[in-house]
């Protein structure tokens, strides 16, 4: 296999040219708030807030602010981009600059619940989104700096001269995002899933800008994973397919040098390999490459990318041991198939890793490398043996790790490799939901994979239910776009033990649109 | 008299119009810290702290800063401007936003004394000069949104991911004030007298941007004693005299709707009036007409806006009753003459008074308005005759209010009044001199007033002595530039109970140069 790409410069150059090249354009949308918020400490509302309608507009904008106050703000559904905020004089003459601390959330938790002491594990302060400005002179017009994720302001008077007083003449948020045509409704959806469709398609647009983001909030990045469910969702609404390319073009032109793709890549202020590594996003760069050519009909960048493609297969598939288990000491980074702490990993991961085979098979086909067609195909059945004989008690749950452990998450991925079919598929399948023996996902990027899985088994409707059960909750919670994170059972669930920290506007969670309007779903 | 002008807005709007034309054009300079600041608890140094010189900016280079570090920077001088801060990553991906938080300061005390609690009797806390700033992706720069007067400046590393680092690459002021020649140093000086030349001429050109602000830290503002003084300066420096007539201009066009000219004016987002009236100020429009006329030959302007001034000195000096006293309940605002809150203020107005109308006089005689040339020349006759009379003690002191207050303001004022002169001026004011019995003055504005009493009582040594002593002073205790307050005897001094929001760059502080360089000293 020719793997001169790998230590190659200029191939490599040539890549991120091309993805400079195609950086989309941004839009832009003046929002204005749709009235002042109050924030009701409500034990039945999500996360123990509700966010009741205040005054209006017109009323807020004659109320006189002292320092000390402040306001909030309800911009009736989840923005991205700026804020310009317009300060006016209640008293003659405000001698001193004014200061304000503006703190925006995606949701109510974000704002009314205190944020100190500040806790997480993993997770820095500063994604906590706010900002300390001053107006030197009133009336005058701030602009934040930067982009945020917001549905929800809180704008707070911090330094003002105690004999004055100021008005907040407006609030205007201005959107940021790639420029996108309006998409229709899939015809024929009950009400509850053309809602979830929308609120999917709205999760997409939010992290649709110069890159395909996680999260518009949190972390703003291209990740591998979230790429992936994005792209697919992408090929039934916008279609953007110059966006899908250039951020495969980016995972292949910042490589590492050993010619594995990172998880995630910085695009900003120029593209920069993250220095992390996860198996299994490093495999998913093949389905990723592959569904874009045949979603695109893109064949030339599918065999442009067809080396990076095959490398992460072999590379990672071929170290697998006699067991279908990866080496220890973690030589491909980690492995994250979802947040649940609790999940052991080794039999999702080869279910993914037999997944990705079946896949670089097709796509080896399609570009006619015939030894990368052939060795695949019977790595994948070698490994699919493996699982059959090796992880699966003896009534026939697959199962991970020595306390054998039953998962929705092995069995998913099982079940997209193509190891148990149809009626096994769905026999397996069907036992492992909601049994507290199985270990339940812990969030939507898992989800997505429990619902495909049993699209592929031939139980469309189950598939369906669960959606409305799991989105639709979220919807019935009061999502305006769907979360990185949601447990029903635990409202304040966070992998990063502060839930003010999720992400609730995940590109992980927009796939329903996929389910709701790909053909091979009817 | 025409009074036309008060009430016709065609008139102001020209005015207001022909000030914004004059607007200057602003220039900038790149300028690079020196070195890091060491702050030195140091009880023989001013305000107890002395700025010693930290590591080279090479070295500072290299530095890694995690959360809660921090950096402290030394300019070398006073400068005016913005501030960029270039930061670069230590360690790999850095992930999350990071924040800074920038304190700048003209002095070591605003940077290195708490901040905490803070206490004002009068001003806000917004004056001190700091900012929180957010750097979304590292390699990264941030421009500071404001303008700011600074020498030392400290980084502070507030928000950071917990596995991350950073260096700060780069600090760069750009440097903001109106375009200006190069002045040369007066000829024949003492070493400290062309010191406090150079440090004055640094001051009114730090002061110099689109008006003539009092100080380029606090509070940026057109004030008109402040004016009159850094025209005087200006005229024997930069001749910037557009810029003079710029601020004529926004004080007549936005003079009170009873043709009042107000103390200060807001020159930003427009012109406005700021709601603060003061007598002397008021009065002291009238000087400060006559001045630049006679310095930049324009008396076009002087004639335009004679009735303006004019309307000043009839409406106030009219009201003084038959002791020479303004009516009770300050029609005309407040007095202000010196910070020094002990000091009746009586005497020195009518000091002040009659030196108004001596000049109105002069005006009146160039522009050919001979009725208010008898008129003001009479009116300042009667005054001086009742100062004479009812403002002396029996040993000829001159005295103010019910406890017969001796004062350098008082004396000083009345000497430029020409109410005594030559050899009887210098006998009053040489006893007024560091005697316990005299109020002194409490800071620059009033020593200028007292400088150029000896000026023209003809002790023109002792005059330049107490700007040596008294300039000398602060610039031996570190003065780039001439200070709002300085107090030999408390230097922690503030009127605002708060030394670290005193103005270190202060307009009216910078007259040792019109005393150095004016020919009518020479």
């Amino acid at each position: 296999m020719n793997n001169h790409w790998i230590t190659n410069q200029a191939i490599r150059a040539r890549w991120l040219d091309e993805a400079e090249r195609l950086k989309p354009a941004l839009h832009s949308e003046a929002v204005s708030p749709v009235h002042e918020a109050r924030f009701v400490d409500d034990a039945a509302a999500f996360q123990g807030w509700r966010a009741a309608a205040g005054c209006s507009l017109v009323d807020l904008a004659s109320r006189e602010l002292s320092e000390g106050d402040s306001v909030d703000l309800d911009f009736g559904t989840h923005l991205v981009g700026s804020l310009e905020i317009s300060l006016e004089a209640a008293t003659r003459g405000v001698d001193a600059p004014v200061r304000l601390h503006v703190l925006l959330g995606e949701m109510p938790i974000e704002i009314a619940a205190p944020r100190e002491p500040f806790h997480s594990n993993m997770l820095a302060r500063t994604w906590l989104q706010e900002e300390t400005v001053h107006l030197d002179d009133v009336p005058g017009t701030v602009a934040l700096a930067r982009r945020f994720a917001f549905r929800f302001v809180r704008i707070s008077v911090t330094g003002l001269s105690r004999q004055h007083r100021v008005r907040i003449a407006s609030v205007i948020a201005r959107t940021s995002g790639a420029v996108i045509e309006p998409v229709a409704p899939p015809a024929g959806l009950t009400h509850k899933l053309a809602a979830i469709d929308a609120v999917a398609v709205r999760t997409l647009r939010n992290c649709l800008h110069t890159v395909f983001e996680d999260g518009p909030k949190r972390d703003r990045r291209l990740w591998l994973g979230d790429l992936r469910l994005q792209a697919l969702a992408n090929a039934v609404t916008f279609r953007r397919f110059d966006v899908v390319k250039r951020c495969l073009l980016l995972f292949a032109g910042l490589a590492r040098p050993d010619g594995l793709v990172e998880a995630c890549v910085f695009e900003k202020p120029q593209p920069l390999p993250s220095n992390n590594l996860m198996a299994d996003y490093a495999l998913l760069f093949v389905p990723t490459l592959l569904d874009y050519a045949v979603e695109s009909g893109d064949w030339e960048t599918g065999r442009e990318l067809w080396p990076v493609a095959r490398h992460q297969v072999a590379t990672i598939t071929g170290a697998l041991d006699a067991a279908g288990k990866l080496p220890a000491g973690d030589p491909f980074g980690w492995t994250f198939m979802d947040w649940q702490p609790k999940l052991h990993r080794e039999g999702a991961f080869l279910g993914l890793a037999i997944y990705v085979l079946r896949e670089a098979a097709k796509l080896a086909a399609k570009v006619e490398d015939d030894e990368a067609l052939s060795g695949f195909t019977a790595r994948a059945e070698t490994l699919s043996r493996i699982a059959h004989e090796q992880w699966r008690d003896a009534a026939g749950n697959f199962i991970s790790g020595p306390q054998a452990q039953r998962s929705l998450a092995t069995t998913a991925w099982m079940i997209l490799a193509g190891v148990v079919q149809d009626a096994e598929a769905r026999a397996v399948l069907h036992p492992a939901l909601n049994d507290p023996a199985y270990l339940q996902p812990a969030g939507p990027y898992l989800w997505h994979h429990v619902v495909h899985a049993f699209h592929l088994a031939g139980d469309r409707a189950t598939g369906l239910h669960l959606m409305e059960q799991y989105w639709g909750k979220m919807l019935d919670l009061g999502a305006d776009t769907f979360w990185e994170v949601f447990n029903p059972a635990d409202h304040f669930a966070s992998p990063y033990e502060n839930a003010q920290l999720n992400s609730y506007c995940h590109a992980w969670s927009c796939t329903p649109s996929w389910f709701l309007r790909h053909p091979q779903f009817k």
